[in-house]
Order: structure tokens, then sequence, then C-alpha cells
């Protein structure tokens, strides 16, 4: 079988061994390299699973499917797969805390632009927030400010910001051969980027890698990574209070932030629920009832 | 002096010493605390500086002024400093590789909404790209896919995210007494924070700190980060090539990168020029140009 072409933006802080080492499995499977195999299996083996797989690689099928007849013309019949952004290393299983590769995403966001220009089908395997195609004449404020409400309660776009963002919305709707799929994690990256190799593994030369993505060079072993510990919790809380001389610490655990706070003074614990009762009721509703209660207490306090 | 009101959420997480200190320093000034002065006045002496401090301060000083006079009514008059979202520590002076708490900032921004109609200015301190006021509501595609053009080339919503984004549109466009400042680094958000701190001196009890923010618990010292070298980035590029049986390595340098590439292969190395005589010009353009005429040597050599 032909391999397909591949292509590495670099830049002197890349490393990006691993995604070469996939890379090396996917395109080179007629030279077995037995050590290489198994870094690339313990990488897979070890990852957290990927969500809803088989609907991205349903997509890409689709896509591939639909795109690959070769109708005339350089470059047509030809797919693209363009990576952007950085990846993350996850520190922690709930990933509070990661490494993070910076990257804006302008090389891959832009490249896919021209490879489309050039007749070529686009996969745009991007991450999470990163620079988009077609959108990179919009304005670096967020994209809501570009907009207001006429009179007639239609929404209508900023006089200064108007060609702008009608060119983006324009560009962006318009229908073309481009396919996105987004990533924030190494293992995403890796696991998504293995099932487009599979998809595109029929193209032979007609199918290129572009890989624009900052990749991690280095990965923290799903099973070995720290967990929560949600005792610790209040005493730290009582710590930040007199360490810190904090007058309230608002104590939650990441995975009932959005229905229980405790908030903690010198004096007091006291729990704050979300109203369940109610679909769309926030915790901050009551939570900062309670601490407007208490500031006009300290207030009154500091008076008297 | 009176102290102000400070209030800290916290998760399990959360170590929060540097910003703690702070603002030990920033409201306990009457209990002078040698260590504690010198451990701050040695992080931000080793800071790098803050972007236009002086800009930032002149629209504090002006949004306070104009806000804190107590015109009737349970928290008229109060101000509140909520900040939000997570740091990043850079692991380098150009800050590609960075260490992140992950924060979407959804307690930040909702607190904001609650704290403004219980009648306070709100002072919002928010990481870049985290979670806004009043934009809750939106659906988690990039806000763009929302709109379409209609036959008469204008903007419109599309049918299914119409009330939503009408409603965050029209709420964010409403006057508030609420000023926004952003952040990314750790450094960005202890030297802004301090900044506020400052403005809201004078304001005594009314004044109130909610720091919703993932602070880092810790920083690596400006000066001791690694520099780029820019010589070994073709010695990486020969690696990828031989390594990974990349066909072509883009290499580039950090701060030359939206000028030069140098195209690399086992035979030849291609610098490739923005065209500079042009404002909009990508370099993008010659670049893919120049991949796909290799793409195309490539299917006919695999052909032949």
């Amino acid at each position: 079988m032909q391999s397909t072409c591949i292509v590495k933006t670099y830049n002197v802080f890349d490393q990006n061994t691993t995604a070469g080492n996939l890379m090396d499995a996917a395109t080179n499977s007629e030279t077995p390299q037995d050590t290489l195999y198994e870094e690339i299996k313990s990488f897979f083996d070890s990852a957290p699973p990927l969500k809803d797989g088989p609907g991205i690689s349903k997509k890409l099928n689709e896509f591939i499917e639909r795109n690959s007849q070769a109708t005339g013309g350089e470059g047509t019949g030809r797919v693209v797969c363009v990576t952007s952004g950085g990846t993350t290393v996850p520190l922690e299983k709930r990933c509070v805390r990661y490494i993070d590769n910076f990257s804006s995403g302008h090389r891959g966001a832009a490249s896919t632009e021209y490879f489309l220009k050039a007749g070529y089908s686009v996969i745009f395997l991007y991450r999470r927030g990163s620079c988009q195609p077609f959108c990179r004449s919009l304005p670096e404020d967020p994209l809501l400010e570009c907009f207001e409400v006429s009179e007639e309660l239609n929404i209508q776009v900023h006089q200064s910001h108007s060609k702008a963002v009608k060119r983006a919305i324009s560009e962006h709707c318009g229908r073309r051969p481009l396919v996105e799929t987004s990533f924030t994690t190494i293992f995403e990256y890796l696991q998504i980027l293995q099932l487009i190799a599979m998809s595109m593994r029929n193209l032979q030369t007609r199918a290129m890698f572009y890989l624009a993505a900052a990749a991690s060079d280095f990965y923290v072993p799903w099973k070995s990574m720290l967990e929560t510990d949600s005792n610790i919790l209040l005493q730290k809380a009582d710590m930040a209070l007199k360490k810190y001389k904090m007058h309230v610490v608002v104590a939650n655990e990441l995975s009932t932030r959005k229905e229980k706070v405790v908030v903690v003074t010198s004096s007091e614990k006291i729990s704050v629920l979300r109203d369940s009762t109610e679909a769309d009721a926030d915790i901050e509703n009551p939570l900062i009832k309670l601490l407007v209660e208490k500031h006009s207490s300290y207030i009154e306090d500091s008076n008297s």
C-alpha cells in the first residue's frame, strides 16, 4: 500500500515524539517495529476512553466517501487532515490542572482556507477555542460585542464591525468540503487522529496529513493521576480563614459545585443548596443573597 | 482604616498562597508583617511588566468614582471585585508552554449577575476566554454558528438559537455598573488585582473582594525561565524527517512565524516568505501552494 503524504509544521519548542510515533504506526505498517508498536499500544491502552468514537468515525467515513472522488482539476479527490492548536496534558483525572502548549491555531485555520481553495477536502482537527477558518478577520473582542438589538428587536451588527462580521458569517456559511472535529487533551488529539488515519487509509497518496497542532511531547498515564480528597476541603477552608484572614470562604467539591457550597466564617458553616425544584435555578442566587446579608452585617458592625 | 470584606471561593484543589498573601498586604496594612511583605515584594519585583497598568487604573478609578455614591437602597454605593476563571503559570518567557488551572468561570460570571441585581457595582476580573455574565444561556457551539446571512444580505439568527442569542445580546447591551478587565497569567492576575485593591482602598467596608478565580499556588520567577534557541530548529527538523519519517517539515521560529517558514524535505530546504508588499497577505498562501506542488509530484512519483 502507498503511504500518505505527511507534513509537520514545527517550531523550536516542538518535540512531538508521541504524535510522530503514532504517525509511524499509522502509515508505515509494512515495516514492523516491535518496540515502537509496544510504545504506541501502551499509550492507547492507558488513555481514558474517547467520547463518541463511533460517532466521529461515522462522520469521517461519510465525509470521505462524499468527497474523495476525483472529478477533474488538480487537488480534487484529495483529502488533507489539518490539525491545529495546542494540546493539554492533564495532571489529574478530573482535569483541574494541566500543562498546555500555547498555540493560537492561526496557521492551521489559515492553511485550511488555502487547501480548500486548492481543491482539497479538509478534515480540520482543532483545539476547542482555537482559531477557526474564515474567522480570522473578526475583531479580537468577544464576538457578542459586535452586535446590538435595534428598536424593532432585530439583531444588527455594530457599524464598526459590520464588514468583518458579514464576511465571516458569509464565508462560514458557504458550503465547502470541510468537516471539523475538536479536542482538548493529548489523549483526545491522538485518539481522534488515529480514527482519521483509519478513515483515510484507502486514499493512499491522495491523502495528506498537515500536522500544525502543537502536540505535547509527554503525557501522564491516566491510571497514575491524583484523585481528589474531599475530606480535606473544610480543613483547608478553616486554614484560609486563619492564615489569609479571609472573612468568608465559599467551599465546594468539584463534582457538586453547581448544587452545593458551604459558606464558612470564623463562627459558622452554612450549607447553601441550589433550588432543585426549578430547572434553571443557579446556586449563585441564594449564595449571593447570603453574602450580601453578611456584608450588610459587616458594615453595621464596623459602624457601631 | 476599616478593611474591605473578603470572600474566597474554594475547592479542594486550591492553595492560593500567593493571592492570599497579596490580599493580606492590600488589606491589613496596619499590622506590618515583614516576612510576608518581603515575599510579596519579591513576587512583584520578579514579574514581567504589566501591559498598560496606568490605563487600567484610570478606567478603574473613573468607574469607582462614578458608582460608589450611596444613593439609597441596600447594596448601592457598594463595589465588589469578582475574579473569575483559571490562571496560567508560564514555563517560558515567550509563554509557549504553561501550567493551567482549569475553571470555566461559570461561578464568577453567575455571581456577577446576582451582585448587580443586589445593587452592587461590579469590577469583573476574568480570564480571557472564560464565561461572561449574561452569556450563560448561549449554546455551546461557536457563537458564529448561530447566525446566517439572509437573501437581502442582512445578518439574522438561526431560528433554533434565536431566543437565547437575542436575550444574551439584550442583556449584554444593557447599561449596568459593570467594568471588565481580563488576564491570562498569574502575573497579570495579581498585578491587576493589586491595582484594583489600590482603587478600592477608600471604599473601606463598602468594598468586597469575591475571589472566585482559580489562582495558581506557585509561579516560576520570570528571570529564571528558559530562553528559545533558534539554532536548534533546523537540526530538529532534520531529526523529525528521519526519525518520524515525515515527508516535509515546515519549520519556523516563534517570533517570525507569520513572516517566514522553511520547508524542509530530505533533499532541500526552501524558505517561504510572506508577500510583504500586501498588508493582508498570509504566509499560508505561498506555503500551501508549494505543498500542493510537492503533493502532486509525490502522487506522480508513486504512479510511475
